[in-house]
């Protein structure tokens, strides 16, 4: 493995590409002591169209990737692996391994009055129902939408913008009476401003990047304190340069980016 | 190199991803005597918002990748790198390079009546002014917009859906009186029904990938009818997978895959 020194015992943090960095400044928020591996897997992104048999394939070539790296722990900070992969990923993988799902569920059902509860996420999560039966499962009901063009909104710097406006007007038509509302893909939380204005200030917003580094932390306890010295690295398996160009629109990165080759990873399955 | 037989004498044809397909395709219908080698620089696509420096630089180094393989002559099958890198890349290549821009402005010049013509590209083509500044030399007006929504709606298989009647309305409200409007990006092709609906019949479209292989085979003469079986080898940056996946929205992919190191075409340049 080249490129930056594998932080062992640091927490492996994956996602198609840059919408996880959502995911990994949250848990940095949370456990500024705990050092982080970012892999973005944007040769193969995004993730949100692709059939779940592939994106479940990437998904295990990356975590065994990052098992092998010596990281401590892993978090699938892409809600469409999250959907596709868990809770398979976490049986077979010797690590603690969280979603963003789990914690986003949880975090809606405590916003919940009416019980009503709407989620927004790609094809591929939206299809998986991921989100759906375990709302379902504890008797909320669920409308849910697939919106294949809000990932490309926020990665062409449009979050704010009338492209971003007419595309969620347009996937918030016709939705049923909620009063939660779901963001279940990392990019998301970008597009809160036009997504509060179409669904009117009344209906709460559920973060999953916010609500996964709560888990991730508490289920840490103590050892989200340790762990290094907050360092970050990264690895891509498309070009470093272009990672860091797309990276802008979500913060930047911060930390070192090393490109990976995806036919390496796929060794590793 | 590694991966399929280099095609000595081939015409190499080169994109950010799947778009300039349309373009192999075209010419293939022009010339299906000749052999191609297709690259798609898929791991750091797209190119359309990335600054002009950086879609230079990759665009030098594939024409100087694709000079080492061996090929008889070069198409810059993407209008964010014909607008950005040529004509400079021609004056430093030793081979013949075309683009998709002068034979795009070529046949707007004959469709148009009125002399007005409308652009549509991606923000670096537009921002590049291109089109813009070879149409207005000859003496036309023209109405340009920059579209950074649709090369995703292609991608997304979403050619035909409410969303890209949406956003092709969009990008095209507030237009000056066109009477022909040039498809500036290999994707719009495929939102032919969209964009034709927003326009009216009475507009011309004009779509760059024929007009270049019209261009091509007629200044390759005899020469276009040899050089090959009709062969077609595929080099993807990103994976290979992903990059069939996403190619099936513009007809697929006949011919060999192999995966290329983007570090090594970094070190062609």
């Amino acid at each position: 493995m080249n490129g930056p020194a594998s932080l062992r015992h640091a927490i492996g943090v994956f996602d198609s590409g840059v919408g996880g960095l959502t995911v990994l400044q949250a848990l940095r928020r949370h456990m500024p002591g705990r050092d982080f591996l970012y892999l973005g897997d944007t040769a193969r992104a995004p993730y949100g169209r692709k059939p779940a048999e592939m994106v479940w394939k990437f998904s295990e070539q990356i975590a065994n990737f990052l098992c092998q790296s010596g990281v401590g722990a892993i978090v699938v900070a892409c809600n469409t692996a999250s959907a596709v992969a868990l809770p398979e990923l976490a049986r077979r993988c010797p690590l603690p391994v969280w979603g963003v799902i789990e914690p986003g569920v949880e975090a809606a059902t405590r916003a919940t009055r009416t019980g009503h509860i709407g989620v927004l996420g790609t094809p591929a999560t939206i299809a998986s129902g991921a989100y759906q039966k375990r709302l379902e499962a504890r008797g909320f009901r669920v409308w849910a939408r697939a919106c294949p063009m809000l990932v490309h909104t926020v990665e062409e710097a449009l979050a704010d913008s009338p492209e971003a406006d007419l595309l969620v007007r347009h996937y918030l038509e016709g939705r049923k009476e909620i009063d939660t509302l779901v963001l279940g893909c990392t990019h998301y939380p970008l597009l809160r401003g036009a997504i509060q204005r179409a669904v009117g200030g009344r209906v709460t917003l559920v973060d999953s990047a916010e609500a996964t580094a709560q888990t991730v932390s508490r289920a840490l306890g103590a050892a989200a304190r340790q762990g290094g010295g907050g360092r970050v690295a990264h690895f891509v398996t498309g070009d470093a340069t272009a990672f860091a160009h797309t990276a802008r629109v979500i913060g930047g990165v911060e930390g070192e980016i090393a490109a990976l080759d995806v036919m390496e990873l796929a060794r590793a399955a």
